[in-house]
């Protein structure tokens, strides 16, 4: 059994290291220029700090893409954003987009409307990337990643990421740390679809609950009965692996039928050279 | 060095092997129904006929998506195929979802917009996904994922992918093989982005010809120096390489800036068994 892992983190070092990691991706690549989708909401505006610390505001591009239903607060969210980091800002009205597909089934359910907006903006982001000559840097944190909260080729799609191995609540506390105002580190997470819609009410849990046992299930390596046994209840430890179960194609590529002795699919990532 | 691999398989086989694995990969993820996009061509024609044979006509719907460019025999070819497996059917025009994108950036070139559209068509391709509680069924072939020809979170996401380790000429043989009608087999490759694009001018090369270097370079372990003196021009072999590295980025899964001992990103695939 591995030790006791901690949520707590340097964040001065988390920082500076995020910073580096960002600048050293970017060089490796040959970019200079990024772009992020700016929600309003905390992880987009932690993605766009680092990106900004690290490249220089000049070089990155935030993209403001709301719904005709999207709560107006997270323009002014995303703006106070753009303002304090300096970097380029651009705002596009995905509606005309969605509402199309919306119209052709007028029976859709909100799940289905979100997974379309998600997909838009992923759309104007890769457009803006081929556009600006630019890397997507993404905003995806560990708790989305692992539980698979995210629309996959949506929000979850990107050309790398510095949060994806931070949980939701030290987002927060990183967040806290660099300055973000506290308008948007104090209010509740939302994916934004319609308003007074949360992260944590669609859960059934708060981040800080969640945070604390995926900590144990995925970087402790306990087991369901062990994690019971810590004290957590029985139905959100089981929910929460049947979650991580069920969305685990969000977070593989997909499987290729094999024919032969060399071909796509998982096989591919066990040989990291193998791109030549 | 391995043995000297060979395009040439055995077709019968190659079908029966390919129905089973679809069978059995919708069995162990508890799905009956398949949707795939049809485009007209040959990927989506070979990926609809093993589909309609593994699960049932009944249980498959191909989705229809033309662009107001599209060439209009890309419907009828699709038709020929529908009438031939009598999957169902559904045709959505994507012009109303592309064009307010385009209209905000009128100076955009045809590569940003192939893009769009094609991620447009994964967009239908997945709310209809979810709408019919199916799979969505993959149709890119092992030419175009090595080489990068694809349009990352648009034509290559799918659930899973029973072509994915055919090259183009072995989906060609596989085709006539299973009788999928000949003016749909013998066209030229196309994206079909506006008339007469066709995919070998776009790549500079034939596929019989690229499929032959492939063959040596990726299954044959074989390295560049070694394809050029097996008789392959230097400039196409070294074009080749310089595709597959500069597009490695569409066959894996974004890179996370990692924190702790267990985090997402490449690693993941490392512990096939991580989704626990």
């Amino acid at each position: 059994m591995s030790q006791q892992p901690d949520l707590r983190i340097d964040y001065g070092r988390t920082r500076a290291f995020l910073t580096d990691w960002l600048r050293a991706e970017f060089t490796r690549n040959g970019f200079a220029r990024a772009v992020i989708n700016l929600s309003g909401g905390l992880d987009s505006a932690l993605s766009c700090y680092l990106a900004a610390e690290a490249l220089g505001p000049e070089n990155v591009t935030a993209i403001r893409l709301p719904y005709r239903t999207s709560n107006p607060e997270s323009l002014e969210h995303a703006q106070l954003v753009i303002d304090a980091t300096r970097v380029n800002a651009l705002t596009i009205d995905i509606t005309p987009m969605v509402d199309p597909l919306v119209a052709y089934f007028p029976d859709m359910d909100n799940l289905r409307k979100g997974n379309i907006m998600a997909r838009q903006r992923m759309i104007v982001l890769y457009d803006q990337s081929a556009a600006l000559g630019a890397l997507a840097v993404g905003t995806g944190n560990k708790t989305e990643i692992i539980l698979g909260y995210t629309t996959i080729y949506g929000d979850s799609a990107c050309a790398l990421n510095p949060l994806g191995d931070l949980y939701k609540t030290q987002v927060r506390q990183l967040s806290r740390d660099m300055g973000i105002p506290a308008v948007i580190v104090d209010k509740p997470p939302s994916a934004d679809l319609w308003i007074g819609q949360t992260d944590e009410a669609d859960l059934g849990y708060t981040y800080a609950e969640v945070d604390r046992l995926l900590l144990l299930l995925v970087d402790g390596r306990r087991t369901a009965e062990e994690c019971i046994e810590a004290g957590f209840p029985e139905a959100m430890v089981r929910g929460v692996i049947r979650r991580i179960r069920r969305n685990r194609f969000k977070r593989v590529i997909p499987p290729v039928a094999h024919l032969s002795d060399r071909s796509m699919g998982y096989d591919l990532i066990n040989h990291p050279d193998w791109g030549l």
